[in-house]
């Protein structure tokens, strides 16, 4: 059922988060992504409006029958009847009282120039719209909740008409009267008064949705419930129209840890960020590294100064623990990298470097290996599968080695009205043969990727579900074109995780050359094999 | 100087925005984004750590000479004196008064545990670094502001040594003292009580510096101001370590638009989305489509249902007029351009389109040539001159051409040992001859632009003191590797002043190629060469 003391975290992902520019979910993407919302302990989950779209009809269907939710309760979505209908005779009530979802949020104009210029009705008829939807849905054994559309902007136009609309709905039986910030522009402060004066004048249960176009849609959410609003509703990663919807996780962070107000089922919080990453697989929206809490980025520090203060006490440097959320401390190495970095980072990846007999000097060395390579142009902040290789080489002797190379070529021509072509030759040793292969590409470096991992696959065949699913190339040394440095950073996937290499040369097919060696070196030693 | 009624927007994005993973900022790219931030309006700009960072130190000695800024003040970065040293013997302290930056801002220790852990020293002798320090720089002739770190859990921890750094600093001769939430877990209420309780304790002009760790940077600033802050930190696009700090375009939009208050000189706000597009640019980092004010995504509306509506009145469906942010709203989902921008930007560029008796027609046709060149990846917001020639082509008939090309071809090989090198051939006509030229280069792209010209130079003498000074690679569509579409910019310099290029293609040579053939056009445009 729902949550914790009877507080309603109330998710909006599948309805109002696909409408996001760019986003679209099938009805499979719809399942599972319920799936991970209910394994985050969600009170309620909205799961679309049936009847106005097909997909959504068959996305209830489908959850009645494949959806075992153990926290979450499904809600549908869709309007109240339309202007001179009767709500029964209304098929797209109809759909939603047939949805099978035991909770039904309407959604109710709120604001009386809408009324007028969208709906093209009175306020009379909208009040009357709002009362009989109610009322039919709860006589047939529904849950109602009142979503109030343009609820802020209403209320400054025409108060009494807004409150009007909750009243009305809450008499007919409405549970929930969500106040929506349909456009966005709200700020914290008057949402808060606004919430206060609502439950004033309705004595109804306060729901709150805001969208993030001022900056500030989780704080406008915390001040509703500061307020004595006891429904929030969110979206996963912010997902949404325009600039998005509160970020859900956010939110619920913000309550549990630093309001001290559990909303969530005990112990679910800890899951947040493996369950916001992994819906951003289903929606294939890469995921904001820097997304408060589950960011890749959120606890991730540039230790250099105070890699030694971290050693004490790294919560001097967090304003939380990480796992908390799921999330990790991650040190970065930088070029101000220092012995205490370096150890932190070694740890990470799980060397005990300082707690070897040569853990000094080890230590010593490998710090000066990255000051070295740092002031020649190589990055290791976000390229951590390069400084594994390079820790490996300095803890075991040598870097492990699959193949060997003899030479390699690129070529790529072009004449006009064609598009360019590139075609990689790669000559090397792997599994005891010389081995030489062709590969062609739309570009230089996939030719490369292409012939490469076709040769270095006829000794380990794994390879063939390597990805490069990234590609980033920053020139170094600007102001000197021809002399200038070029850093590669690839990022590759086996299908289950990616890792980010590195490469640096004077030309950038060599870098790229270099990133793309590192890449497959790791996959190939992640995936377990001995080098030849 | 400052801003409009002594309010400071002071900008970090140079120092505390560069901390984030992956971000690296040159000294070009620096002197580069202090010029926009400066086009935005803004009061102070922090330009980096002078002395502790060669690069940073830099910065500041061509800033001097380079940099002719009308509304900013430049600001050095740097901590107090080191303990048991007085200040004038510090040489990191000297660095500061040696930066020629009329503005040092002094970053100081206000928690006891950080002064013990972190600094391993007294609280006592911190209290006289600060003094010393600001007094010292003081006397020198400069101004200072203080900032303090880790300010709110050092307040929470033992509050009246907290304030004891800020009265320190302000009876020193700080002007301003900033709070910190260096470890981003406040929330507004408890920001703006600590900003009311702080301006009675200390009587100092309070400044407000915030991170986003709890998706709260932006309210907590406005918290801050509510309460009596008048100096806000932040940086463009919310650049920062971990989470980023406040959005500095989304805070004043708020300020100005929101809650009446004018902190940037008059118009200047509605250049923020082309500004934060142009260092989103530079910086290389992919700019958010869902960013508050500025993203593309900001104002797109999935028009269906309420087109007609929205037809007789946005206004029912956005909270505020786009253009005073220099954004558009959009009805489709591919196109980023408005009318209003085009002409803006042609206006910029010398061309009053909208002033011909063909404006109306001739501003449609070129708005719906960018939208289809942006849907196919292309962007102009950096790549003015690839713009310039764009609205050539419109206004006169046909872009500018110089030379005919008939085909190209580059070749890259590498044996161990050996660096990489690159070979490319051109074929092509100008002046009336066919010229067929063999570059050699240190990537494919410095020998394509070898060989292209030393083909052209055969006609046009000039090109030779052309010099590609930076090249930029965006990998569009993340997520599907072998697909992915590949942008260029290419910057270009005459030794007087420098233009930029942009070309787009499956592959990545194909793309630069496009760049430097724009490139190369309109250098010799510039020059005043007349198409043959």
């Amino acid at each position: 059922m729902s949550t914790t003391d009877g507080f309603h975290v109330y998710d909006t992902t599948l309805r109002d988060g696909a409408q996001q520019e760019g986003l679209n979910l099938n009805v499979a993407d719809k399942l599972s992504i319920a799936r991970q919302l209910d394994d985050l302990g969600v009170g309620y989950i909205e799961g679309g409006w049936p009847g106005a779209n097909p997909r959504d009809t068959e996305f209830f269907r489908r959850a009645a029958e494949e959806l075992d939710l153990r926290h979450a309760t499904l809600a549908a979505f869709g309007s109240t009847r339309r202007p001179g209908v009767a709500a029964a005779d209304d098929p797209l009530v109809a759909a939603l009282r047939d949805s099978g979802a035991s909770v039904v949020t309407l959604v109710a104009k709120s604001h009386d120039r809408h009324v007028e210029l969208a709906l093209r009705t009175t306020l009379a008829e909208n009040l009357a719209m709002v009362r009989d939807t109610v009322s039919h849905l709860c006589a047939e054994g529904q849950r109602v909740f009142l979503d109030a559309e343009h609820f802020f902007d209403g209320y400054r136009a025409n108060p009494d008409y807004a409150l009007d609309v909750l009243c009305t709905a809450a008499e007919a039986g409405a549970e929930v009267v969500a106040l929506c910030d349909t456009n966005g522009g709200m700020l914290p402060d008057r949402v808060g008064d606004v919430v206060s004066e609502v439950l004033v004048a309705t004595g109804a249960r306060v729901g709150i949705h805001c969208h993030n176009d001022t900056g500030c849609a989780v704080a406008n959410t915390l001040a509703a419930v500061d307020a004595g609003a006891t429904h929030v509703q969110g979206t996963l990663n912010g997902y949404g129209e325009r600039t998005g919807n509160a970020d859900l996780v956010a939110v619920v962070a913000n309550l549990e840890l630093k309001l001290d107000r559990q909303v969530l089922p005990q112990g679910r919080l800890r899951e947040a960020t493996r369950i916001a990453h992994a819906v951003a697989e289903v929606t294939n929206v890469p995921p904001a590294s820097r997304q408060p809490y589950v960011g890749v980025s959120a606890f991730a520090h540039k230790a250099g100064l105070h890699a030694s203060a971290i050693k004490v006490d790294p919560f001097l440097y967090q304003h939380m623990d990480p796992a908390l959320v799921g999330n990790d401390m991650r040190l970065l190495v930088s070029d101000m990298a220092g012995r205490a970095s370096i150890e932190l980072k070694g740890a990470e990846l799980g060397f005990d470097l300082a707690g070897r007999p040569d853990g000094k000097e080890l230590v010593g060395r490998i710090t000066a290996r990255v000051k070295e390579l740092e002031a020649r142009g190589y990055t290791f902040e976000a390229a951590d599968a390069s400084f594994e290789l390079l820790l490996l080489e300095e803890v075991e002797g040598a870097r492990p080695s699959y193949f060997s190379v003899e030479s390699w070529r690129v070529i790529t021509d072009s004449t006009p009205g064609d598009e360019a072509l590139s075609e990689a030759t790669i000559k090397l040793l792997a599994g005891g043969a010389r081995i030489i292969t062709t590969g062609e590409g739309n570009g230089p470096v996939n030719a490369l990727d292409h012939a490469l991992r076709e040769a270095i696959g006829q000794a380990y065949p794994e390879v063939a579900k390597f990805e490069l699913i990234d590609y980033k190339v920053r020139i170094l040394d600007q102001g000197h074109g021809t002399d200038a440095i070029t850093r590669v950073l690839i990022e590759t996937t086996d299908g289950e995780r990616s890792w980010v290499t590195v490469g640096v040369g004077h030309n950038v097919i060599e870098a790229s050359w270099g990133a793309l060696v590192d890449a497959v070196t790791y996959g190939l030693r992640r995936n377990g094999q001995q080098p030849a």
